[in-house]
């Protein structure tokens, strides 16, 4: 913090009222990891006096409530929510949540540096504590292209941002344990400036674990499996235990208080979340209610999303309660229930009876950033799996002499709660000289289009794009597009008909980033996602009836995936085990792979 | 650490042999509080690899004994020893402790920056890692006057070097307290900094400690009481458990496990210890021995010395056996009796058998840090206490009208096993126009003589004083004099006859610092300290041996108390409570007091 000014001095030493006295609280301690009553003295937005006797301007009764330190995520991509920052904030301080560390990756992927900019600009008019890592890894991986490029000069510019705090989650680690210069360098500048550097080695172990600790990764938010997870613990990486929306690994909390392990260097994390499951069920105060159902006892579940995030970035003045600290608070009747009842930040109130007491200023955004959709048309054509593929200079194939033959390919399967893919290898019929799907056993046509600046191969203006198959959605007819695609973001395309698949990227180019579902007749239904392809300025509310209808939609032509945008957007991920098909074509597990295997 | 070598990443991968493989140990890991077995591989002098099978070009078996990261002390004057850093370093590894924070408070109060400069240097040639606070109360108070003057630019300097970690122990606490621009601006240099600011308040609560850790005080280590310490953490501070000679603090950690508070604010520190008690009894080998008889788990007593001082510091290569730490490692065949077999620095054996393996480099020091005793020759008559204090211009007192007339005067009293004082009242005989001291009352002779460079008051070098008497040593003829003399380190003397006073100060001038019993016929005993007055360059045996000497010698005289010198070293501590003789006169709680009280 800036340092005290001399009223907060005054108002410690009881020279003058504080700002105002919560009086009657328990405190929740994670500095002792006691809770004892006690009433607290603000001013200056900060906490001035503990446990003694307040003059105070103004005064509010905590009647017996529980008084927690304000929750930190550590770990989360907001983009994934699909709203603003500024409606995400409001959404998540009704939740407890005060304080963020956002991983701007996907708006940087998209956009570079000016959407990281245009997060951190947002990030000053709302009243909860939002920070940032630089992202490390933009693109992803060199088996895709995203919109932009973030070289270790603009890492370094990030990292010198006042609200930056760490190295974004290092995701490759192949190139930084074979000490490759660009990963390197990265992590390099952030060690020297002091910072964290937060890992992403979803079942890394052994001397490969080793050496990618050893090359400056500091945690891990991918570990799945109990002993993943008490492996990386033990060689020395903080464990961000993450609870989102399509990942689920709470269960390591129990496998760990099991082994009896401390949980010092554990935190809790999101990820990603959907806007619905945090409106609905809840963010972090559901991961910690669930946290102490699992047999946690209440302080140390609440100090894993308090003392030890803001421990593991020097975050001093947050995620505590004590003289000096932030006045982020969380008031709860009942530590068990950890139902939020009060938030303050900064020693204002937000939230009274989990309702925010406060309206969101308006965002807008720059032209950049809501134009990213370059891509142009995508004919029916264009969207056919020729077989064998067409040989240049030569004359076409016959189709007749291809018909009815079947041909073995490699299909991306989901794997449902997980971002995982299978490889699995299928046959397809040949008709008319092209591969086609085969909505009975739920495989679908799967397109990948580039959709940024430069996402146009020729002067001819056609689009560049990569086809093969699905497995895992279920659907039987039209299609299902979307912009969000980690970590390239482009436009991805489930579909049955390929005419249906061209409505719905043309749906999309109009709302300039969305998801759309479309069947025979035309579009269905659909969400415009106008930031970046990836969030909405709309209310919450409205986002999250359109998601609704969306996923009804989807419902109505077939699919069974319970979360087919969410689902979808991970099919494009390369750095991520195993089938995965991005602008580059079909990569299996980081290498390149052919669709047909005859 | 510099980012780890190509030839550290191959080692971790496993493609080439490590320096050094530790097999069969059992592992005490501070991060998860367990306790395993596995192997250690040691490269480029950091861990490199855990738990996995490795080559290497060198094998240490630990043949099943425990290995535990090294021990921190996070809180030490290394001039209280009397040791040179080197023959210090070279004890204390013998007893674990590869760490230290050390605050060159002493060295700084005599020699100024030149002082910690030299200790700065000398650091460099030790194997344990010493780093250091920036001193921030030179001089501690404004009623002493030590050689020197740390003002914020020095401060400032300190704080840039790479050997300094934190601000020094803030004990101007009633100028931080009160915003006085000096302390605040130290203080607020260190948190821009993003350092640490360590505290010294004793007993302090309430309000007042509030407005102390508000303005930057993070850790205390003057806790003498089970509700002062967690009235501290409870606040926020970092607890720093003291068990030095002096002081003893160990019990805190009794009340705070029995009030079932979390230890991870907590850190065991020895502050000032004697070279005795560490040859004889131990270092923090033997604080954490008695940690654990007291019912602290192991782990928890070990992570008090290891990772909680390495967190609270942001030490993120120490204290810990992770991938990437400092190969820092103590071997113990048995966890509870916590006796030292090997230790290794920086993945070098410095010790085996709990003897060092190596010969400590030859210690210079500049003319200037060897020359600190200017005063001039102190007569006898110099040391006498007039009655009434001679009026200038006025004819002298008659001596016969004054005679066996008793007055009451202040006296300090020594308090067993404590560095504050009493404030007493007791009457003394008016003998000849002078105030003479009781030794059948066990009141003797006190003298604070200036000993730095501008140590005279005029052209005619007259030596400047101050005179007053002191209760508990128990002395009945001779004098004990002695340069340690906290903080400004000036000579002091207690005694009965001036005679034997003027001697003790003339063998300690000769020797340019250091400790002198004196009786009738001379000097009895002496140990030369010539490095600022407060150390030796001679061998750790040789001061030992010298010291019982001194001992036996102020026994001799008739000294009941058990440690004389240490005593007499806190007479002159003005910050501390309650009645203090400095050079400039008697102090009672930080106001100046007159000696006489009728």
């Amino acid at each position: 913090m800036e340092f005290p000014s001399d009223e907060m001095r005054r108002a410690a030493l009881g020279e003058m009222p504080c700002d105002l006295l919560i009086k009657d609280g328990v405190l929740v301690l994670p500095n002792t990891h006691e809770v004892v009553e006690g009433d607290i003295a603000i001013h200056g937005g900060h906490i001035v006096g503990l446990f003694e006797e307040y003059e105070a301007k103004k005064t509010l009764d905590a009647d017996g409530m529980y008084i927690c330190p304000g929750l930190i995520d550590g770990h989360i991509h907001v983009e994934s929510t699909m709203l603003t920052l500024t409606r995400f904030s409001t959404l998540a301080l009704s939740h407890g949540v005060t304080t963020i560390v956002c991983d701007p990756h996907e708006i940087a992927n998209v956009c570079g540096i000016s959407g990281v900019a245009a997060l951190i600009k947002e990030s000053y008019n709302v009243p909860m504590s939002v920070l940032f890592t630089a992202s490390s890894c933009v693109p992803a991986s060199p088996f895709e292209m995203g919109g932009a490029v973030l070289d270790s000069r603009d890492v370094m510019q990030l990292l010198s941002s006042d609200k930056v705090v760490a190295l974004g989650e290092m995701m490759n680690f192949p190139g930084l344990l074979q000490g490759e210069a660009v990963p390197v360098s990265k992590v390099r500048v952030a060690k020297e400036m002091g910072m964290r550097v937060d890992g992403h080695s979803p079942l890394l172990s052994g001397k490969e674990l080793d050496a990618y600790i050893l090359m400056g990764a500091q945690s891990d938010h991918e570990c799945s499996l109990g002993e993943e997870a008490l492996e990386k613990l033990r060689k020395g990486m903080w464990v961000m235990i993450r609870e989102g929306t399509s990942a689920h690994n709470l269960d390591l909390l129990g496998y760990l208080l099991h082994k009896g392990v401390n949980l010092r260097r554990c935190m809790l994390v999101t990820d990603d979340r959907d806007v619905r499951d945090i409106a609905y069920k809840g963010y972090l105060d559901e991961v910690i209610r669930r946290a102490i159902q699992m047999g946690v006892p209440p302080i140390d579940a609440i100090t894993l999303a308090t003392l030890n995030p803001a421990t593991y970035f020097s975050l001093r003045e947050y995620g505590n309660i004590k003289i000096g600290s932030r006045a982020d608070l969380v008031m709860v009747e009942d530590l068990e229930d950890f139902k939020v009842h009060t938030v303050l930040t900064g020693g204002q109130v937000v939230v009274e009876n989990g309702k925010p007491t406060y309206t969101p200023q308006k965002t807008s955004f720059d032209e950049h950033i809501l134009k990213t959709v370059h891509c142009p048309p995508v004919s029916r054509d264009m969207l056919t799996i020729h077989y064998p593929e067409p040989q240049l200079n030569t004359r076409p194939n016959n189709p007749t002499t291809q018909d009815y033959k079947k041909v073995r390919v490699r299909v991306i399967g989901l794997v449902e709660g997980s971002i995982i893919t299978e490889s699995l290898i299928e046959e397809v019929d040949v008709v008319g000289g092209e591969l086609v799907p085969a909505p009975e056993r739920d495989i679908s046509r799967l397109a990948v289009i580039k959709r940024h600046r430069d996402g146009i191969v020729s002067q001819q203006n056609i689009p560049k794009l990569s086809l093969g198959f699905l497995h895992g959605l279920g659907i039987q007819r039209g299609a299902i597009a979307s912009t969000i695609a980690h970590d390239a973001h482009n436009l991805v395309v489930a579909g049955i008909e390929k005419e249906s698949m061209s409505h719905a990227i043309e749906q999309i180019r109009r709302m300039q980033g969305g998801v759309c579902i479309a069947d025979e007749g035309g579009s269905l239904a659909w969400l415009k996602l106008e930031v970046a392809g990836l969030m909405s300025t709309e209310p919450t509310e409205k986002i999250m009836k359109n998601l609704d209808k969306v996923e009804r939609a989807a419902h109505s032509i077939g699919c069974t995936h319970p979360s087919p945008i969410m689902a979808l957007s991970f099919v494009a991920l390369s750095p991520v085990p195993h089938l995965k098909l991005t602008d580059r074509g079909l990569i299996e597990d980081m290498h390149p792979v052919k669709l047909v295997l005859d």
